[in-house]
């Protein structure tokens, strides 16, 4: 298998109902596993409030990093949703009033209703962007240059999602697999520093649990070359054995 | 009320778990309601991978930005444990091994037994660290100049920032209130952009949700000063008994 060069991605949530503590994400963990199914690495997860600096800042700081940048929130139509006033700021375009393909999106889901200014708010888009459907409520995200802007309403955003994953390059999927050890960390923790020296081209993640049905230590192996995860578990299983350490396969995922 | 100086602080997730899709966070929510209640203002949110690089250069960005940082994550016993070193790095302070203090809280959770090389690595802080315990397993987090680290395990770190909170240089406490309006963003939302001018010291947000009951708007209300929230919160109740909107007063947080 041949190493393809890593797609990275950063996700900006602009959510100051989030900073606040009033609402829990729920879109984080779903776009990570859109992501890493089609082989984009997501780097980095900022959230900041809706302010046109504050994400504006951001998606200039993370687009020159990463080769995405997704963002959910703040393209709705009241005057607390300011992304894309931000996001044209950023990539230094003006914004377009009254887009006819979002009016006409609107219109299809809301047949025979006037398109007031709250409505028309939701049409005006940074010249050049490329829309992304939202079948739900008609109001598009869109893609310009290596941005793509997402809602934040958690239904709208996965059907959003699901559409913008067809559209992005993909790389090498990251395979992994996890081993649930029934050890706490500190006492496999040699172990498993030995094994990452000695299995460098696989990432090897410890991570505690503590469960009704008992603790240990979830050991998560990860590289894009399946045979090296299958050496890495196996020399793994391997030093368990030889001390009398219990352990179960927990998951595998697809291959790279 | 006099209005003062606003406390902020950021925080930064160590867990590649997170953005690989594996884990849902569930440590921001906790975080950022602990801090609204005391008056700080979390400002932005990071999530980086377990990497020094990542770690050290968010710290040093985020620090300088903001009068706290607080780290979730990356302190325990493996190899893949980097935050120590990476905290040290970006404060440019030696890194001591055994700190006895920290030796002694695990030895009173572990009474007889051995502290392996896993453990004492739990040990190992940045010289000046003020510890932060740990009654669950011993092994500390700690603060150090504005820098406040903490476990990534949701238990842990749930009775560290309980502990943290305590020790915090606290600001005015941000009230809110929240009216829920039985009309989707759009038919309101030239209402609460006049309403928003009307009143330039509260910080008005507009939340659209769909329920299995019903959808509408949350519309919430920010400010240090009750007062001026109040006089907010009558404006739109007036002006939706005018346009016959019905909505409903859903919760009010302590005062200031």
């Amino acid at each position: 298998m041949t190493e393809q060069e890593t797609v990275t991605a950063a996700l900006l949530v602009i959510g100051e109902e989030i900073l606040s503590g009033r609402t829990q994400d729920e879109n984080i963990a779903y776009i990570a596993g859109s992501l890493d199914r089609i082989g984009i690495a997501l780097s980095e997860v900022r959230i900041v409030p809706d302010g046109i600096a504050e994400i504006s800042g951001a998606v200039n700081s993370l687009r020159q990093q990463f080769n995405y940048v997704l963002t959910t929130g703040g393209i709705g139509p009241t005057h607390d949703d300011v992304t894309t006033d931000a996001i044209a700021s950023a990539l230094a375009r003006p914004v377009v009033e009254d887009d006819p393909r979002a009016i006409e999106a609107m219109r299809e889901c809301f047949p025979g209703k006037e398109l007031g200014p709250g409505l028309r708010r939701m049409a005006r888009l940074p010249e050049g962007a490329e829309l992304v459907p939202n079948p739900l409520s008609g109001a598009p995200g869109y893609m310009i240059d290596n941005v793509v802007v997402m809602a934040g309403v958690p239904l709208i955003m996965r059907t959003m999602m699901d559409n913008v994953v067809r559209r992005l390059d993909t790389g090498t999927r990251v395979s992994s697999r996890c081993i649930r050890v029934d050890a706490v960390e500190g006492e496999v923790a040699q172990t498993l520093a030995d094994l990452q020296a000695a299995h460098p081209k696989v990432r090897i993640g410890s991570y505690p649990f503590f469960e009704e049905s008992g603790y240990g230590t979830h050991v998560v192996f990860r590289s894009k070359d399946v045979d090296l995860i299958d050496n890495a578990a196996r020399a793994l299983r391997g030093a368990l054995e030889t001390s009398g350490t219990r352990y179960a396969e927990v998951s595998a995922s697809a291959e790279g």
